[in-house]
């Protein structure tokens, strides 16, 4: 498998970063996860646009960002050289090496890597089983968890946490109490024909998925609530899914223990915001 | 300067780690900092001890741990081929590489690696000025911020507003508005002849010289509190100061502009719990 790394296309067994590297020490930097058709990532400009985002808010320069031109030929050589026709492509960023301590180097040479990965979508039949971690909660006043940062110890332990309950993801809650959102996916619920999704001021990461549904049901005449939920009040739902850019969007059929809704027979809102994401996500395909 | 990677001694320039390492993509992983002085870690069975209980909070084996034995020879040796009378050490560990997602493997292959760099004492007369930090706060329900985990981007954007703001460093509060700590220190106050540091549910890393600092002083019949205060209401404190394993106790001299105390005439508790720190740290040196 090919890798892409600082302007050199590589093996990926080749491809090596300097241990004093500020991702590696510090988790100083960024990512993100985009879903690749035929090559091409639908969502690219969106993905950019959050990546110069991210960029801003850590205080890295936009200048040593990589353009969007460029990323797209990278994501293209790389899906057409590994033989990828749907591919998970990860742009990984970290501000490079520095001296000691914590202040980064004035002028930063940033480590870039885009890698690629098989693209396997989940059998459509298949909903989520979620539990609540116990261990960790989301951070409004987080800025590593806010953005698609290095740092992703939480929800490691979160997912671990998961895959001790024999469940397949964590529902994380907002240090109040209230639902934020999964180890890797944004969370909506569907009630009464209105659409419910965490506010973004419960510390998640507001993805492009979440984004898209929202403006999406909009455009249908579908209104979104963002009032806090603790958990138990979301098993009170006609439906539960979750959304993010790789994955697009997934029902839920339990929280902890709990059955939610009827995923096997999913709300007319669902069918409709899944068409619209799938098409949009892969330009097309799967609609 | 050489280093230590998974049992070789490199020149730092030629040490370097797959790009797929979990600890670079994902921040799993956690280090320690350590003084050393004559190739010596005076607190290295402290530091082994949280490195395993670190190594349990995340899951890992503590069979891939280093013993105490071999990470003290390997310090004794990179102190003298680097000819480095005092030290800074830092023993990094992640969780090597693995499949993609968030899960890691079930039988992980650690990146373990021990660096040094020249350690120098802050000037004795030196107060720190100190701000408190706007876009971030600690999280009590957060691992990767309770451990001294890879997960230091909130911590790096503290210190950029510290740095923006000329101050030293920045005074980070709980989520709920308390005082937790520094970017890289626990803190304490002195008020009518009494200790007070955060409550370790603040979500803090409760440092090993806070423990020795906490100890010391009950050892000398002073009392230490441990309740919430704003950042405001420290400036009322007759001193404040902050405490590491590496820089030992440092004076607080002003926060967010206010001064604290006079950190040139120091209360007589902090001169007590400074010569315990530093002779502790140091093995009777400096005392």
């Amino acid at each position: 498998m090919q890798v892409w790394l600082n302007g050199t296309y590589l093996n990926a067994q080749d491809a090596v970063i300097p241990a004093t590297d500020r991702g590696f020490l510090l988790g100083d930097g960024f990512f993100e996860t985009m879903r690749a058709h035929r090559g091409t990532v639908a969502w690219l400009h969106a993905h950019m646009e959050r990546l110069a985002a991210h960029a801003a808010v850590i205080g890295l320069s936009s200048q040593v960002l990589p353009s969007g031109d460029d990323i797209a030929e990278i994501i293209a050589t790389l899906c057409q050289g590994n033989g990828l026709q749907s591919a998970v492509v990860r742009l990984s960023l970290s501000r490079g090496s520095g001296q000691r301590g914590l202040l980064p180097p004035e002028n930063p040479t940033p480590t870039i890597m885009v890698t690629t990965a098989p693209f396997t979508p989940a059998p459509s039949s298949d909903g989520l089983t979620l539990i609540t971690a116990q261990k960790i909660r989301r951070n409004p006043w987080s800025v590593a968890g806010t953005i698609k940062s290095l740092n992703y110890l939480d929800n490691i332990v979160a997912k671990q946490e998961a895959q001790q309950a024999g469940a397949d993801d964590a529902l994380i809650m907002s240090v109040d109490g209230s639902v934020a959102e999964t180890t890797i996916a944004n969370l909506f619920g569907i009630k009464d024909g209105a659409l419910w999704t965490p506010d973004g001021t419960t510390g998640i990461l507001c993805g492009l998925a979440r984004s898209f549904v929202i403006n999406c049901a909009k455009a249908n005449g579908v209104e979104t609530r963002f009032d806090p939920r603790t958990p138990l009040e979301l098993t009170e739902m006609d439906m539960l899914f979750t959304a993010n850019a790789l994955q697009g969007m997934r029902p839920v059929m339990a929280l902890d223990g709990a059955p939610i809704g009827n995923a096997k027979q999913p709300q007319d809102i669902f069918t409709m915001l899944t068409r619209m994401v799938e098409g949009n996500l892969c330009n097309g395909i799967r609609v």
